[in-house]
């Protein structure tokens, strides 16, 4: 399905590394919806990706930029706005690393270098696009920013470690610009809050696979995929939710507000059960 | 701008009194995209309003219907089932009323036949509809059912007395009912909240239009209109927003997550000076 | 322990049936902290429960009143006030009923009279207990009032039913209600969001044990006991905690934000394991 | 008035720069109540403060720690266990700086060294407290921490800048870490979001003292005093609360949940008709 809801739009995507990424699947489905692109991703992700595919398919340039360098953000929106001989009217920030979790060291154990690193590139980075566009007057009126989250920011998932403070920051910084760039130029800034998704940046959570598990069987609907993300990402860049700003979304199958199903419940009845033979 | 969002999909309207009314307007815009549509209020309501003119437009026949009564809602689902030949695809519950409002009783001295009436017709008809639909299998599968709210069901705003009460317990009939109906047959159900609106059923509040420009001096985007409320609904209708269910989601320029505005503060500052004089 | 934390305080304490009841625990620790009391109850809880032993441990009168009848609160305020010499300064709800639960009817096929009957009870008897108070200028300046809730009202435990709904209303009801109580007599009014706890009441809901043992692996301290409830409550009538109002207060061990557990993941992890076999 | 709520516990203070204080008052009140306490600060604010006033009326030593520095926090906690011969019961966090406040550097200009700054001592210094008393298993069981935050954490006060980022992230790892060392050790982790108050330290901030203002008029019960504030932090320190963990507690005097108050709606309405003269 396509519906040309995005035609004539212009947009940036932060974050495609391959097939599996949220990114990549929003980059697709804008392209489907009738927006141009640029695609950004640090240059080691660059090398490592697959974005030249990404690239070809969506007809979109690939303009290198470490989110936590303000020299390449201001090159990146330059040249994005050179490209589009004008302004950009969304941004997709799907953008997340720890190094405490790739290193395995416990929430309790944290390294503060770690810590401040990956708060830079998940969470500040957003406010450095941000800053960096409103400066250059980059983004148009009435444009729409989304960030990726996780729910790890309301509630304690152990094994997300400091990605879950990280998040937080991030939909704290969301709110806060999305005031400023609400008042200055109409534009609104949302964060998404997704369900647990398969991507290889994702991958490497300890006990991320039970964890999906969890979250299917927890969730009405089931989690939410990629795909899907992309086509909410979608509604939220056209002009049909012009008035919606400042929101923590969540995209998850119902389960932020499901406080236990009866798929969960009947598994640990079992497992009880067991346990006692 | 029409996109077709809502193609070959059928719904029904509930609570289009006149062109102010919220519900009129997605009516409207559901039309525009494609939809084939049913529309219901209560008798008096249809006596009172001007609906035949939105029938007339939309092509939609009118089926009388008083929410809080079982029979009437059987009979409307049967009905609307019967002239779309199948199930239906959205639902949009844009329903309130409250007596002690209508009638100035101040919160503190509610008459409660009155507030289990407001109670009955604001949001247990909404537990009434949906427990009709999954009755009858009257809903298709992803079927999306939107009510509309207000913020006063998380705040306090004195002037909506009981009203707040009534949405509160409308927007946790939507979260449980999503449950299961998301369970049963992936149908969504999420509340709407919507900047204030100057509609025929809202000038009754007390101070409702200093309250409207509070609210638009608050927000970094001013107040949502109808009109935006529609397409935001055409949205959450749509098969892109497939996984999003039991959410209350705020529609309204960025009220709901702004402290205070600096617009606020200067009228707030003037008028201390202007005291002190 | 025992602080005198309520010493010359006047309460009035609702829903005390047998031992079990949390309303016992705070009746007990509130007269262990030097408070006077009122004990009260319906007429027909009076006869099956043991109040009468509560009643001389705490050398508190015991007042029959129906919370949904106008007359026996306005008696039961009137009678307290004499007994009391003056006014009163807090007020325990603990009062809540299902007949749906009870007539173990699903959610999705709610019988209206059952759920009307149940919201009174649970829900607006705490409305009625706040006007006639305030009409009788009953609760001295600065009192306090606690209404016991389930986190049902955020999030949904499908067997908890349409007592969650009615839990949500409830929690409304106190917000709406201590603005004006705020403003005319610093009044607070906040409600406790408990644990699952094991009482008489609580015992008739399906499945209730093993979603005990599902609350307690969650929690990273474990349930709240009715005992730590009450200690809980003591604070909040004491004049330590004079700020307080409008507030949901989770007392659960850290339930309400932990989005998943250790404990918890490791039981679904071995069912997984078993189910595979 | 005072219980001995605290009788036989020992604590360590965070944050008490003069009398204005809210962690002076915090100091008092628990020495108050039986406590025996350490304080702590920069040694910067320890240089300009009173704190030595502080020290003898709570016969408390004063050990200096730089919060962001693990070797003085360590020095901190061993002290402080040496001088209470054993481990401690409670801490109060209220630690609280920006530099792009100080400054008047924008939010939309901000610089990221100064946020990175202001990030470390404001939130992630929580975290290092927290992460040096689990290695060095400094805090007893069932022990309580407090860290002091503000409502901006949820919605945007404009002139409140990046601290508003900050408390989000305060508030997040107090969370993350409640989890993990209420399993550990049953320690419980809260925040409380206090109303805005003059202290030395907030003082800085463009345009308070309005704020101030419009925060009283906003509150039903008007702003909570630093006093006030001490008083709920005793009772969030006993055992009366011990099953409380991972929440954020407004003491506001009902500001968070009041969406508008009629004061404020009648000076908009009175500065209203002023403009249209």
């Amino acid at each position: 399905m396509a519906y040309q809801l995005l035609q004539g739009k212009k947009g940036i995507i932060f974050g495609a590394l391959d097939e599996r990424s949220i990114a990549w699947q929003v980059a697709l489905r804008c392209h489907e919806e009738g927006a141009q692109l640029v695609l950004t991703n640090a240059p080691v992700a660059l090398r490592m990706g697959e974005i030249k595919r990404l690239s070809e398919i969506c007809q979109a340039p690939v303009i290198p930029a470490d989110v936590t360098n303000m020299e390449d953000l201001e090159n990146l929106f330059k040249q994005a706005m050179d490209h589009f001989q004008g302004g950009v009217d969304f941004i997709l920030h799907s953008v997340g690393m720890s190094l405490n979790v790739r290193k395995n060291i416990p929430y309790t154990e944290a390294n503060y270098d770690y810590m401040h690193k990956g708060f830079d590139i998940s969470a500040i980075s957003l406010h450095r696009v941000l800053q960096t566009a409103y400066r250059l007057d980059a983004i148009n009126e009435w444009g729409s920013v989304v960030a990726l989250t996780y729910i790890a920011a309301q509630r304690v998932f152990p094994d997300y470690n400091d990605m879950a403070d990280a998040k937080a920051l991030l939909e704290s910084i969301a709110r806060s610009f999305g005031y400023h760039y609400g008042i200055k130029k109409k534009v609104r800034i949302n964060t998404v809050s997704q369900s647990p998704t398969r991507t290889t940046a994702g991958s490497g959570v300890k006990g991320f696979d039970g964890f999906i598990e969890y979250a299917e069987k927890m969730s009405p609907l089931g989690n939410a995929t990629a795909r899907q993300c992309a086509d909410y990402c979608v509604t939220l860049f056209s002009d049909l939710t012009r008035m919606v700003t400042m929101q923590n979304l969540y995209h998850d199958g119902g389960f932020s507000f499901t406080g236990v199903s009866h798929a969960i419940m009947e598994m640990l009845m079992k497992q009880a059960l067991q346990e006692q033979k």
